[in-house]
């Protein structure tokens, strides 16, 4: 159905299986989702993307939940059907509640109605916003 | 610069200059910036941006600075740069450190790459993302 | 400050020159904007451009006016600050007075605004909307 | 199939239940799609989006069909699937017969096209263009 | 499934067949993928946009298989389901191999991933690299 | 003019040093643009970004000219200023003469317009498009 085959462990190389290894461990699940079985054609990518990914989501001075609703609201603007269901799924698993994703729907169309209705003004923006 | 003049508060009509009163209320200010000058061509139009952006802005099951970071992060993605400028402001203004920043920027630029790689992939979404 | 530099009638070569001359008759003005003047410099390019522009931009079934409207909705989606100043410019002296812009306005941040919202959502489509 | 299930008429709360029933109403049919069942989670969300959704293609200086025309060009350009069969369905519902929607198609690929060149080239604004 | 019915040989007009007859000589095969069907409906666009893709894509400067890699790029960008399915199918026809696939994957995510960090970052372009 | 304040080599840090001195070293010059000085006040940020784009945009199975005009495909579409001067200035550095230049905006244009017509119409895929 995607532009590639959806490898198994048994059909990747000792490379990527080592990154599934690392998935399965990081995430505690043995369950090793589309997006990595994809990556796999070309270990270098995967171990790329993952080895940021995991840095990236990683708890910082922003919390994971924040994070994945962060990922959401991009994955939502640019229309990646894969990354709102996986990210939306995660957020969900690290305890967005109804009401916080209902917030997170509002602010998502509030921002994009917004971006738009600018962006067809063009309006400069204030010094007051500026870096000084 | 834009396509529309920004209007001064003498210039606009009364029903926009009680929605300048209510933002300069709201957020305990006296200055309006440039987007409510501009939108106060159509008065209805400004009242009904700002009366929904003011509801979904407010405390809730997320607070204030998480929706300024979704903000940004849906703003960067569309690449509006008066939004961008407005809402990091506004996000510093409401505690935003340096390190959080930071942490947003990745987010934002992890998203919008793995976006890309699963949509170029055409990744099937896993059934165990899926609502039940 | 574009990537390319704007040429000047006498720079151009005598296919580009052609087709300013041809713009000149079509739009009844000396004016020359400056996307045109870009695209001189692969004269094959302009004339494939204008030619196309100038087909589908004519009176049809649609107004021209109405297509103007519809170039600025999708140049404002995307961010694109020449076409929304030359657009928006284009449908004001075709007759777009305030009223309509401001309708036009908020009809390209619902889209925006709700494009988003379904798009987080994964909204399956009605039956009753597909084509049959 | 979406992040939500689609909720029927029985499952929704009161307030949401008001709103399909003014959807209903305005609309002429008992008929209610995806995107309210599914925005029926969050009341006020549904009552909020309708709401502005109903008062801005209401019929003003714009006509109703070209408003839903100007939709299906954001909509097209933002690739929201679910949003371009709704207002297709909705412009042919209003009288958009298969000319205009071929002018429609020609406009928006040609407006993407300009969009993405001019992007390209980074072509700066022409004076004549810009609010005196 | 589309917003149109996708067209047989049988159904189309004089003018649409011998625009699928050019599709067939050019390319050497007698498959019309479904693209060029649904748009038979509007013969005009249909053969306005056969005869610039025919001259666009062909061998020039740039050898087809860059410019089909080209395409995959956007259309990923875009988010465009069947024209990353087309094109990375014609990419592959023109000789793309898997590492070069990856290649091209791995540069889509990190120019998205920039563009997303430069653009949150708003950061202003050097006088190096601006046209002089 | 952004959102943070471009850093001196005497202001940043001592990894973020170290990592201009590789960019040095690598690009043969003691040229660092602006995108790195913006980074800089988040080394690990800039140190991740440099190293992957440093691995990403090496020679490989693609040129780097191919890369680099890939890199302005995508930018050029996402509306990134910078990206769009930095990379088009990268692609001449390495060759791209107008003659590719030309060729390089009509395939970004062609696949943009197709994007958005195809994204208006739906089109199903084809099987024959589909990995096996």
């Amino acid at each position: 159905m995607g532009t590639v085959r959806l490898l198994s462990d048994e059909e990747v190389s000792a490379e990527a299986l080592a990154v599934f290894e690392d998935i399965r461990t990081v995430r505690g699940t043995d369950f090793i989702n589309n997006f990595w079985r994809a990556l796999a054609h070309d270990p270098a990518l995967l171990k790329a993307t993952w080895e940021r990914l995991k840095e990236v989501m990683a708890p910082g001075a922003l919390d994971p939940l924040v994070k994945e609703m962060i990922y959401v609201a991009v994955s939502s603007t640019n229309g990646c059907e894969y990354c709102i269901h996986s990210h939306t799924a995660a957020a969900r698993a690290k305890g967005m509640n109804e009401q916080m994703y209902g917030e997170l729907l509002a602010v998502i169309g509030m921002a994009n109605q917004t971006n738009a209705i600018v962006s067809a003004l063009q309006v400069p923006v204030d010094d007051a916003f500026r870096e000084e």
